[in-house]
């Protein structure tokens, strides 16, 4: 495993890593299950675990946590994350005031069965909370010993700013990274808008979809949904939707990306999160997975990376062609 | 129920709420009793309740707090407060001297059988302690987890700004929100002496007395005193006296109100309840109930208050008359 | 009793309070003894109770903690001192580093049995240790609750000031008060060196020695040593020959202000605690006493201080004389 | 034993001290040898005993601790140190990230079996975290009351300097000392580098190494191994095998300190400690011993160094010669 540090911080994240999102809770409902799928990551030296109060209402971390203990993971050797935005169905459950930020975050780590996380995040921006009242908080939440960083997921870049404004004024520890979406057809965050916050802030990316809900794993294409996939779980029924109709021509970008993943004798998947890793600005690429055998999978995309060379990501641009266009205009 | 946020602050509390003044313990007693009430509240979706260390010398935050446990509500979901002033008859148990802030509030907590409440009020202004070490105290008790937020009551502009400028000199955080008597007879500081205070700090209002004492129902209306009322329990018999000498002519602007309550099909209590809600500077108008009925009468202000139009609010200001004027040029 | 601020913060002392110094431990020794001492005190109002690290090396901490807790004492009811700076025979146990300031500081609390003091003391300066780290040491007491107040003990203007300087500069919280000795014989301090500190730093002053160690009692007068008296008790031999000696012409001072105790129809002692007390500056005059008895005698200095007019007082210092010009001239 | 303030803290050390280096654990294994080891130190005044989580990996911790348990020693007449930097094989456990120096004192204090060490320090300069990180984290080490003091060890005076510019900005505390390399052979970052330092920031010395890996006491002299010296410690193979090749003619100045020794009348060993305590600038010399006799043996410099003259520390620095060039040259 390839270990980057996130950002400029002295926190070391595998380059691959693994994320709860669908998966856990949803997908695999079993201890014994998920403690094989932590054990694939962890033999794949895997250290990076993503998660988040909402995934399955916090069922994931639930989830999560019984596998870590169940496998005697030393708590050190692990870097956990959680994310805080949509707690409940409470007008305060929801959101980064202060009230939500701590009792969400102490929910979590009582789910989760740990004393702290690595990193914190606030899961998308509140703009009906100051700035300020949510930069104290997670300030609070690093003072208490409940979180070591924190980060934000789906901010703009302006926001990020703000956020280093208020810590930079009163002497706080502002957000070491950002989670954003990131893949072959999303590339504006990554590329142009979070460029400046690399140098001045030192801003790291946990980057998140990078199969484009597994699009880019060509199993879609042509419309079908396969048997057992993400798209038939209801609860993900909008995103296939979206994907189907308007993303149409997407699909057909992945089709043309076939022959170059055979030409590197790897899977579709494995050349897309292999392209995600070659961008050195990226931390930890956060990938899905539903079985060890997946993980195993994913991971042996740490091998396509070195081979893409500067040709090759030419022509992968121009396979993807206008696919990405929308995304990079934005 | 309608969700306003606390001025700035990220914090959601219900538009009307309920407060322990007078009833709890001295009218409620039974842990039964008041968790009908509290259930009551939690039916109409009220999450704001507002207690003190002196109400009911410390016996109204105890059987909030049993009656909170005995519905088995979440913590999260309840945004409960208390304000420290008089504690006892000690020379240390009144105002807002580090010590007293600090043991005030974890006796308030101990009383509660809660962790934390959401807003810590400085119940009055001190004149006798300096305004930093009121702001510290209230700070400390925020970085110990004992307060999300923290507000006075019944403090003047000049106050919470001197408040507001220590807060900025030291990097802590200032009063969130102000605490004031709020109906039709009192007018003059949200309406005018706290305009400036709340674009330059946000500043939220959790206003009290919304019935002036009950006269705004118009049970007192000529001189009666109706069995039962709080006007008959002793230690209020003071306030009772003043109503029905020195503000006779108020008595009277309540009975000119009554066409306009009939016309919206409203009680006069919910027609004055209206009134506070339509003002968007309030937070949370916090009202008084003995009953679980008294409180679903009271919620129904929500339905008036939309019908208030400019015309029917000209009409009011007319009715009362010079009963608010005093009042409106303190 | 009369009640003043602790300089200019919000706590309030009794004007007349009780020091552990010699009596505790050496002379009073039976918990139920001291009970019924601390009992007099308050029963007096009295709720300053000063104590240290060094007194009977501990012992005066551990038996009034006792006695405090079976008098079933509130702890907000009480004012509890202690001071740090003697804690032992090893190279770490004097001084104020930080390590000492802490240790020492968590060892009193252990003997007490308390969770907090009100006040924390610098027992002296430490020329040693930065007053930086001295400065810190005493606010991280305070951040963890240890202490509400800190504040110094025989340290000079200059020393006050510096350690206000650092804590300005870091936005800390500077010494409340200064603890010096203060009696007819020994004015300097309190009269000329620290009034500057009363204005700018609103300095409180917890003065100790009232009697001149028994001097102005007036019964060494004539070189007597009454038997029982603390001159007897062997810890303290050096101070009573240096009075009994270089001294000689202040207990003559004494025998000239018998006429006036005799006008005023009170003691010496009364007289002497009385004088302290006419100084406003002055926020508790700590006491000493063996017996309740003894407690009740000082305390009715209280009654003679609104005697002392001008006049008396031009008639005190006239009486003393030269015996209190050196300490003056300091 | 003579004591002397860490740099410009308020912390006394013994300027003789032991280190659990080398020999807790790989030489010295049982509790009670241990506890004899350091039952010498005590007899002898020596309170400072330095350690480090990577010692032994963790077993020197685990042992010093339990030695201290069996002797029954105060804490608070201890100077407890820990070092941390290599905390294990992960890739978080080494370095300086928030992360680590978290988890990793944590772990120490465990090891260790108490609440706190006195002086917390970073093992080695960490060029891939940012200092700022790293000054926070031993700064919330000291704040939750895990460490009194934080140093270095082996750190360049502009880094030093670099963590104190963070500390000044951010009103942190700065490193009190640094953990240099110091013997006869190795002078420069002590005796040239670090010149500035000891007045403006009042940098303390806790010096490791004075008998550069033995090669001082004499005994390797003429390239003989010794058997159950430390050079035959299979872990420490490198080390010797340097020694015995680059540095044979360091070994040839140690000869030339034969008669030196003679005059006198004391080991090389004592000379070459005597000779590091003979700089004031050193607050402690970190000994190594295996044995009672040789924690003895080794104090005994004490008696030495006062007898090192300028005129004798002239012939010494000639006996060195060339031998300590290299070094002072770097």
């Amino acid at each position: 495993m390839e270990y980057r540090h996130l950002g400029r911080t002295g926190l070391k994240v595998s380059a691959l890593s693994y994320g709860a999102w669908v998966t856990m809770s949803y997908q695999v409902q079993a201890v014994k299950q998920a403690a094989e799928l932590l054990a694939a990551c962890r033999d794949a030296g895997c250290n990076f675990f993503d998660n988040a109060e909402v995934y399955a209402k916090g069922d994931a971390e639930i989830l999560m946590g019984k596998a870590i203990k169940e496998l005697g993971w030393k708590r050190s050797d692990l870097v956990l994350t959680t994310k805080i935005f949509w707690g409940g169905e409470g007008p305060n459950d929801i959101g980064l005031s202060r009230k939500h930020v701590i009792e969400g975050t102490k929910a979590s780590l009582r789910r989760m069965g740990v004393d702290y996380v690595d990193v914190l995040f606030a899961h998308r921006p509140d703009p009906n909370t100051p700035i300020e009242e949510t930069v104290r908080a997670f300030n609070h939440c690093i003072d208490h010993g409940w979180a070591f960083y924190w980060g934000t997921s789906e901010w703009s870049a302006e926001q990020i700013n703000e956020a280093w404004a208020v810590a930079d004024r009163l002497d706080l520890i502002g957000p070491s990274c950002e989670q954003p979406q990131y893949n072959l057809f999303e590339r504006t965050k990554v590329e142009r808008e979070f460029v400046p916050l690399y140098d001045s802030r030192g801003l790291g990316l946990t980057t998140w979809s990078p199969l484009a809900s597994g699009v880019l794993t060509g199993k879609y294409s042509g419309g079908d949904v396969p048997a057992g996939s993400r798209f038939t779980v209801e609860n993900y029924a909008g995103l296939r939707d979206r994907w189907l109709t308007e993303k149409k021509h997407q699909l057909e970008g992945v089709d043309r990306l076939v022959p170059i993943a055979s030409e590197l004798g790897c899977s579709l998947a494995q050349l897309a999160l292999a392209w995600c890793l070659r961008n050195e600005r990226v931390s930890t690429v956060i990938t899905g997975a539903t079985s060890a055998a997946q993980v195993r999978e994913n991971f042996r995309a740490l091998e396509v990376a070195p081979k893409l060379t500067p040709e090759l990501l030419a022509r992968i641009d121009a396979a993807i062609g206008d696919a990405a266009a929308p995304a990079a205009d934005q």
